[in-house]
């Protein structure tokens, strides 16, 4: 009952008409090929596996779930993912952005970014099979010895083999500095790892023939915390110097857990015993590695926010079309019918467009950060890359963090418009919102993005990163702000401009005096970020669209609406935020613990 | 390993403290006798009754669902219900507040409410079944015939059976004018009822002997729509004039639904193939005697919601002392163990302090509406009971969508403190979330409740009850108003009342003009009330706070900072809100359907 069609329009809308990725990718030497018809091509063709061989696989494989076998200590994936994800292979998709000297096609970032939406909308328990393994792909692409490189890369970027990250032990998530999992060194170089990791996605499966483990260890003479923690690759199977699979290596998965959602992918705990590994990278210099792995993956859980997000919209859309239930309170509207479509009614719009907004704002933003990754990679001038840089490490928690909270609002926004049937698992919106829950917490929780965010990447550089992309905005303000048909755009963008800049400093002058300050700002001001982002975003769609809006194409009447809605209704959030943020830590730390 | 305790002091101070009920009951003639002696032993003794018995059941419950048999067509609830539903009839607690002349103890509805508030944090699925029962009993105690009641309400009283309404078609929830279901007048006075009703809660059920439906149906002659609806008693077994079972009635369970949670009530598609019923009432005017039914449920299911939001908050608290993870950022504060406890974070108490304050805000809201409405049933005084009855219409349906929603997000910043421990069913907490899902929707959505109070309560009657309300707001202001201590309460409960009157006024204005005006608006102007409801209670909670600090009793200081934070964290809500919902309606209804 469900349905899913990928947004081609939308995406072809923020990927020519705003960010104009044709021009860039002439820029950038491995992408300078890269024409708009080829960019087209690959999401028509992405759009198309991933509704018509993805999205049918969704809300089965929520039911069936997966299945851990004790005796072999195996699990199989529900129903058709195998299949899939052969199709998956064999079409080549793995390779998409891959390097071409192991096998890849070498296109942009950008483009897998838009591909992978559309793969997250349709069935986000799956693409975290292959999405996993394309992290694991960068951090070894990144870090991995030549040796390590050609043995492996090629078969990630196959697909054949999958990779995943084994951080979490039972007694740290977040605190990774806590973790026990030892790593003995061995005459021939290798070691052997002994440990005890827990949620780990995709640790074990039956879609791939070998899996790649990336495992946070210590060696014997490592220091206490996270400055003593080791990088391991750890396979399922030891290859063969041609590839082929060897010995099953000692880890193995000792059970899987029962969670709120993605039922079809295997989070796994993992038990290494002895098994052997190969230092990726330097010693104690594990968490920086694999950090490469993290930044890559919290793009990508944003993009499972959004994915959700567009999925659940579609979904809402259909059913508010379809529902007839009450007059409209201004009057009938469709008189032939026992009752007027629940689209009429102000409330229902309200739950559409909120959805409806954060997705084409979520697409706009992450489309924006991927381009600026694939400059940062790839452009030939070092300061581009350098400022690219910067951008994408500021933003990167926000698309994580910022995303998946619109994505928990839309869903819920969306099961709203159904009613009761919105309860009931046929219809298939509950599974959408019980899978956005996850994507708040993992590749580090919302909390901990914010503390990147305020801490890291602004207070740490005293705002040099913010600077760069608000100088960006503010080229913007300067240029629109006489035009008077921009003003009711121009005009909020402004305001929430001067708003960050000035909280920013006042949120840096108390944390400066107590750190506490910080922690207690930082969750409400991380989404003030997004909203400035998604202002700025809007503002410059709407600048599109107004120039379009007498083309004759209704899309850019669509858009106007939208930006007109985000603005009059999402970027109020702020009022509330920036009041939350100022109200400082005393609210917070006043009451002793044990009084709680 | 989740867990459950009464919070018997808290609701103590609400009770004896606050609303100090053993006064107000002394002017009630049937409850002139329940002094705070009685109530606190109920409370104590059901608190019990609730963590010991209702608590244990909730997560296997969740896990095991309901199972329908198609051959019997009957549901087996999962294992343990139906022994602590015996143990609750056995022991009394179903006739606790009902009529002494039908077998009831008689108590204050205020009671109940407390009762039913520990009932809902131990097992909402479980407390289903009661709870429906009771308003079955309410509705029928209003609207039946003597001879109605005589035969059914001493069962609904022992809680011997129970009873469901029987509302919702495929077709129509919140639109009950387009229902089919048919009632054909018989030569012995009954009729014969046909039709097909789906979500009916508790429709079939192991844990009682009979089950009570109340059908809504249309006569031959009704004129369409909701003017056209009667009310009928239809019992799964017709009862012999003695009360013992005769026949079966062919009202019958065609499947229950697959949810997102509530998994141990089961969800009935209920099929009346000529099952006789009775009328209830007058012809035609089902809807209004339905509608006792209505508000009596939409005050429980906000305590649902109330129920939800305590036992996470506990529950994450519990987990919030133990965990060990990271440092605090202003300095070690647990030298001995290998990391602090996550409360020392900053935002780990703004979870934490969120779902506390939305669960003593909400504790104090329905305590207060509670005894309102024990005042308008039994107050000698007419004009009492006449101002009471305004204040429990206006505030029913702020009780229902407000504290739903609140419960909504408390659950989930409750589940964001595990962490990924959150999203894993063994730990208990995505149960919370899943189940608090359904109390935004059912018993009329939360538009629905925002609609009813904008519109019916408050435009409808040119603000005349809200005054009501204002006015006892305004007396507390003028009150305190001079004092010191008190000025950051008192200053922003002026202000939030100064801008629920402007805002009232504002949407009356242009709503006159165009209805869609209110529908655009009715949502955020809920929450508002909604606050501006917590702003009073916790204003008052904290004058007492403030009067018995230094009394060496740390509860007070706990409350304090309780109401502190709910000022500077959760209040500030209001500014997007009132923004929201004065940006109008144009920015919702200016997109064509076809071009969402």
């Amino acid at each position: 009952m469900p349905q899913y069609n990928a947004p081609l329009r939308d995406m072809q809308f923020v990927l020519h008409e705003l960010l104009n990725v044709e021009e860039v990718f002439k820029e950038l030497p491995p992408h300078a090929d890269t024409n708009r018809e080829l960019v087209d091509q690959v999401l028509e063709e992405g759009g198309k596996f991933a509704s018509q061989v993805l999205f049918p696989l969704n809300h089965s494989g929520d039911r069936e779930g997966c299945h851990y076998d004790r005796e072999s200590k195996t699990v199989t994936t529900p129903k058709g993912f195998k299949q899939a994800y052969q199709q998956y292979v064999e079409a080549g998709w793995a390779a998409l952005s891959c390097d071409p000297e192991f096998g890849g096609q070498g296109l942009p970032l950008t483009i897998n970014n838009s591909f992978y939406e559309m793969l997250n909308s349709s069935n986000q328990a799956w693409t975290m099979y292959p999405g996993l393994s394309h992290g694991a792909y960068e951090c070894l692409h990144a870090h991995g010895s030549e040796e390590q490189k050609q043995l492996y890369l090629p078969k990630l970027v196959s697909g054949e083999w999958t990779g995943t990250m084994c951080l979490t032990e039972a007694h740290c998530g977040t605190d990774l500095g806590l973790l026990r999992s030892k790593a003995e060194p061995q005459a021939d170089g290798s070691y052997k790892i002994t440990g005890n990791k827990i949620f780990i996605s995709a640790g074990e499966n039956d879609v791939s023939a070998n899996i790649i483990h990336l495992v946070l260890a210590r060696l014997p003479d490592a220091p206490e915390g996270s400055k003593g923690i080791s990088l391991f690759l750890v396979p399922k199977f030891l290859p063969n110097a041609d590839g082929s699979l060897g010995a099953r290596n000692p880890i193995f998965c000792g059970a899987i857990e029962e969670k709120m959602g993605i039922h079809g992918n295997a989070t796994c705990q993992m038990n290494l015993d002895g098994a052997t590994g190969w230092l990726i990278g330097q010693p104690h210099k594990g968490l920086q590695a694999m950090f490469v792995f993290m930044n890559a993956a919290r793009l990508g859980v944003g993009m499972q926010g959004l994915g959700l997000t567009e999925v659940a919209y579609q979904n809402a859309l259909v059913y508010a079309k379809d529902r007839l239930q009450m007059r409209s309170l201004s009057g009938i509207k469709a008189a032939d019918k026992p009752a007027d479509p629940i689209i009429v009614h102000p409330d229902v719009r309200r739950m559409l467009l909120t959805a409806k907004a954060f997705a084409e704002g979520g697409r706009a933003f992450t489309s924006y950060v991927a381009l600026e990754l694939d400059k940062e990679l790839t452009h030939p001038d070092e300061q581009v890359r350098k400022d690219s840089a910067d951008i994408v490490a500021l933003l990167t928690p926000v698309v994580k963090a910022f995303l998946t909270d619109n994505a928990w609002m839309a869903t819920s926004e969306c099961l709203q418009v159904y009613g009761g049937h919105g309860y009931i698992a046929e219809w298939g919106m509950e599974q959408y919102v019980r899978d956005a829950r996850i994507n708040m917490i993992y590749e580090g929780t919302n909390t901990i993005q914010s503390l990147d965010l305020l801490g890291r990447k602004i207070l740490m550089d005293n705002g040099a990163k913010l600077k760069k992309f608000g100088a960006q905005i503010q080229a913007f303000v300067e240029e629109h702000g006489t035009d008077e048909s921009m003003s009711e755009f121009i005009t909020p963008l402004a305001d929430i401009g001067d708003k960050v800049t000035k909280l920013t400093m006042e949120i840096g002058m108390k944390s400066f005096a107590n750190q506490d300050e910080a922690g207690a700002a930082a969750v409400p001001y991380l989404r003030v970020v997004g909203h400035l982002v998604f202002s700025y975003l809007f503002a410059r769609m709407a600048k599109i669209a107004l120039e379009k809006q007498d083309s004759g194409d209704s899309f850019y009447a669509a858009k106007l609406a939208t930006a007109r809605f985000y603005f009059a209704r999402l970027l109020p959030e702020t009022a509330m935020l920036i009041r939350q943020a100022r109200s400082g830590a005393a609210n917070l730390m006043a009451l002793d613990a044990e009084l709680f």
